[in-house]
């Protein structure tokens, strides 16, 4: 997420207790996570391995814990502990303000007068509501979530939770803390206790047109194109991409950081472990074209007869 | 669903925009889905293949966007778009009535003095409730529900959501609007945050003493019947049947459309993709006999060696 | 549960209109399942094939509905419906107390002042909540709910649900009453819409560190250890175990009463149905081992090339 203005690297190091190394007069622009990094970034690097993928990244500015030296235009600032050191920089510049306090719609919002808001909805600062949406009751929207026009989301869906994301350190498990948020385009409906996390650093982005059935899981970072269809109880994990027109059909689980090819259609309970090309069809877990699956598994069906004809011709 | 008295056919005509080819002089009934349709039925033929299906029915009133003659004692109403002139008549003659308003619980209902109603319960508009019931906090009942006596719903349910049942239209999905409702028979318990969507024009039914755990969806217009047991996260498409005393372990996925046959027991985690015999037991996804999955299980894992053996024998 | 004192099995046995046969001047020190029992627990016996389990457990007090000699340091209340006595004594020790009335929030409950308690939570009587918790909006805390320091719960999570547990009688299935609850140990984060149900006579135990994130079920008796990760989705079949350190991610199902390791890895959408020993990685449904479950999957793919071999060698 961006600063409101850019903000010296000196500024940043001195807020951690940093050192840097490096051009000392760039200016960093916001805080993200490597995935979504631009020119101006602050991003931090916990282990080794990641190292190089910062360096080829466009990120500016490094918090990193070994001495080194940065290449030409970044910047490193060696801290002890990376992580904590990211993370209080977002709690600085993104504090959490209490998310709902004691009245039900904060009165931070823009809510179209055309918004059909039902009973016992729970609303944050910062939410944008566009026109002719209808909220039902015991829906809870978090913090800065944006939804268009002509949007539907059913009881008990919350919007904008926070991410499941954190750093083991020493057998604990912290938690790296959310200050992104959630993007609800025009015609979008949400089925009933649907949960949609906000992104860690950025944007959760429902595209135009898609419709999500009851009891879906869109994890934080999720983005997902236009006029998809993801049926009941399917689970998309961090960071995948879901392009146009893709179907996933009831309890489909689909893990972090892939990418789904416009008009995949993915049959029910399958589970896609890997990025898949679009327009094809796909079954099974691990879920694979569904022809492969399906001569697989007519395959199997004549196994145990193989054996037993094997083995009275080996007697 | 029925209307309160029957309605001329030159009326629904003129309301559409339609011509009417065949009797004039027929009274229509109500809106139906084509597997709910009775004598007086008013349906839609949305594509040129679901016209047989349509003339072999119960349907008096079939809405199509092609110019021919009606078998006997039916009519056909011309119109451009079938799919949004039936939409419309839906909306008119079952306007959406603001669910919820801003109270809490609607004034039009009947609530047995019995029924403890807790704390931070949403009650639409038309929905009855029987005796000795318990209403646990923050569930959402939405319009038209009937419950019948000694019902136990444990919190965050959210019953009578709308269908996630769509048309496609030059790339966009089309909301089928649902005009149904759901009715839950004595003695059945409802887990929490467990959704259980309406009909698109009838009923969703669950049976005397069925009992259903926690994050379990079932979809529009399904019908279950008597002592059923559904574990925890199962899943029902859309319109299928289960009939007395089916047993679902936790996570099972059903498609939508199908009949599992009486006394049926479906392994936890298991994908039923066709309807099911009763009194058997079935594993697996695709869900088979279990005995018959068992018998391939160990084969396969005998595959490897096999493989092996072959290959050696090959050399 | 325990009583709060002692109470002499002449007093339980007139209470349930029971025969006392065996020790008379034995103290009975409260209710339990069979795999919770205690010196002085009463437990009951439906079937006879549990009975030897029972004879050999600590339980001091048995109903059990045949007339005979219990083994010395025992004694039998002998009765027509064990289940149905045993259900009526948890209903009188530990009556159902409406859980919440009409107020959001108890006044029977010991909240830290620096809990932040958002909008519209419902929090039953006698739930403890420790420092620097964040209970979101819309979450519901059953009564008797014990929360240490340092706990998250996003919104909409179902903290001590009743347990979904019941006996066949004839058909019907009849409840067996909760009076268990709900333990929730400091640092532990839990994830929106998630149920987390009580235990039917104990504790249901979420361990110090443990991260669990949204509509993930945890059924009844359930125990979780330390620093463990529950990715969304997931559930947890009544009274199972899991050990500290144990990963589980998306849509894993664990059948009931069995015991997973510590630091036991498990791939999404797995299925356990058996204990598994600790610090392996699982996969597949049934989950086993995940090398051997890869070996068979690569076979398993060879095999429709090896039956097409076969035969044309058998022409």
């Amino acid at each position: 997420m961006n600063f409101q203005s850019p903000i010296s690297v000196s500024e940043i190091a001195e807020r951690i207790n940093a050192t840097i190394v490096g051009n000392k007069n760039i200016l960093a622009t916001g805080l993200n996570e490597i995935h979504k990094v631009e020119l101006g970034s602050i991003i931090f690097v916990g282990h080794e391995k990641y190292l190089k993928k910062a360096l080829y990244s466009e990120a500016t500015v490094i918090i990193v814990n070994t001495n080194q030296q940065p290449p030409e235009g970044k910047c490193f600032l060696i801290h002890e502990s990376p992580f904590a050191a990211y993370n209080s920089l977002v709690a600085h510049f993104y504090p959490f303000k209490s998310a709902f306090g004691k009245e039900m719609i904060s009165q931070e919002t823009e809510i179209h007068e055309s918004a059909q808001i039902h009973t016992s909805v729970v609303i944050g600062n910062g939410v944008t509501i566009g026109k002719n949406c209808i909220i039902y009751p015991n829906v809870v929207i978090y913090d800065n979530t944006h939804i268009g026009d002509n949007v539907i989301i059913q009881s008990g869906a919350i919007i904008g939770g926070q991410a499941f994301y954190y750093d083991k350190k020493g057998g604990d498990y912290i938690k790296w803390i959310s200050c992104g948020w959630v993007q609800i385009e025009d015609d979008v409906e949400i089925g009933a206790n649907t949960t949609i996390d906000k992104g860690v650093s950025g944007i959760t982005r429902i595209g135009k047109g898609t419709k999500i059935d009851n009891l879906v899981h869109i994890g934080h970072g999720v983005e997902i194109g236009k006029n998809c269809l993801i049926a009941a109880q399917c689970g998309i994990g961090g960071k995948t991409i879901i392009e146009d027109d893709v179907i996933c059909w009831g309890q489909v689980g689909i893990t972090k950081d892939i990418r789904i090819g416009k008009g995949a259609v993915i049959s029910a309970q399958s589970g896609v472990s890997k990025s898949l090309e679009g327009g094809k069809a796909y079954y099974g877990s691990p879920a694979r074209e569904i022809r492969t699956v399906h001569k697989e598994l007519a395959a199997l069906r004549r196994v145990p007869d193989l054996i037993d004809k094997l083995e009275s011709k080996a007697d």
